[in-house]
């Protein structure tokens, strides 16, 4: 139930995690969090947007990242430090996520690895783009 | 059904979304997203762990920011380009999160505006820190 | 709210639930328990596997067994002592499961009930087999 | 994505899974299942029952066990063929579950795997006992 240290880490390593996202994620999401925005959750108002259809909330692809770095790499035991997130496409509904996290640096004096994070599509097309920095466990 | 175009937002605007985060909010984020790191969901491994009690996903936070700038400010019809988040202090279950989007900088010939994007708790202390840039309806 | 003493219940009778299994379902399922086996929750793995799409876990099937047995027969107040479960073929979603519950021995002496527990999809086809001890209420 | 093969399976191998039972879970599980026992969302009828209080769906133990065997031993491709399940003790809300899959047995001739199969809570009691028969991936 312990996640990797820093001593344990090497840059290159990655961890990856995927979901088919549905409707009831996005619902589900939208309950959660209050963000009922008609993109998400009107197929009416989605309609006449510039997507054309409802999409999933972008920051439902970072919970997949947050996943990763939870469960994985580092795991159990990091600190999430920070996170920056670009939104680069649409994530539709029956769209399969795969958030990858890969570790890009390293400090070990301070106890500090940065990860690469992204979340790509099944068409290989990256829909998320960014990078976490984490405590991980000692 | 329309958020505000960027003639209508001014620097210092701002606009606020509070939830009380509860136990159940924090199983269902980890049921969408399968974050199951035990800081999360295991009372016994989270009680030996540095916060002595399970904490909610910080990612959970930056949902409350993302249904503000969805829903009030700017509203729909945004396009979310990025989020830079800094996560500052645990959230507790039953703490209450005000997530809160102000406006600080316009750039009308692209189209874009940069919010500061906070979450704090119910005694004032910031949770989350960081910044959005949208793409406001036309 | 008081189920079948042991002298209301004849070998022979039975009760059933139905229920279309859908994706939410299933989703939530997930969420709940953990298995986010990608079977279950990735269309794209999925497609390549045995089944050739996402099917439901096996256990929720189970699940209508167990409300079977809570709920009606012998219903509330049973003490449920053990399953087994044969899992003989795959649930897809949208596929409208009955589960069926029928007394097959009664031991009076040591309050015990054994049940004949099945679950058959729309089209007749088993897919879960299996026995329930129960100690029905006093 | 895929989990071990049977070449790769040792007599001794264990994983585990925990979680702390909520509330919100045993709601959810009854919703998705149907399984509105009094025991389990009736607190006044649960008083007045054997066990004092609302207690989970046994039920839902048992999916933790498949979330091991699906996710991490044997893992993603696995076909789950059977599960014996004895209920030991009753499961309470806010109980920390770990459930537990180790190997027993294996059948290289019939890509047949035995795990025992446990859930044992918080003060180290058995709440679930019994056994799984797996076909590992290929």
């Amino acid at each position: 139930m312990r996640g990797k240290t820093i001593g344990n880490l090497r840059i290159g390593d990655f961890a990856e995690h995927a979901k088919t996202i549905s409707e009831a994620d996005v619902y589900l999401y939208a309950g959660l969090t209050g963000d009922f925005n008609p993109a998400h959750v009107n197929a009416q108002e989605a309609a006449r947007g510039m997507f054309k259809e409802r999409i999933a909330h972008g920051m439902l692809g970072a919970g997949l990242i947050s996943a990763v770095l939870g469960t994985q790499l580092p795991g159990p035991g990091s600190i999430y430090l920070s996170q920056n997130l670009k939104f680069l496409a649409p994530v539709k509904f029956g769209d399969t996520i795969t958030a990858r996290a890969e570790v890009v640096e390293r400090n070990p004096e301070r106890n500090r690895v940065t990860l690469k994070t992204t979340c790509v599509n099944q068409d290989g097309i990256a829909v998320i783009d960014g990078e976490a920095v984490i405590m991980p466990p000692k």
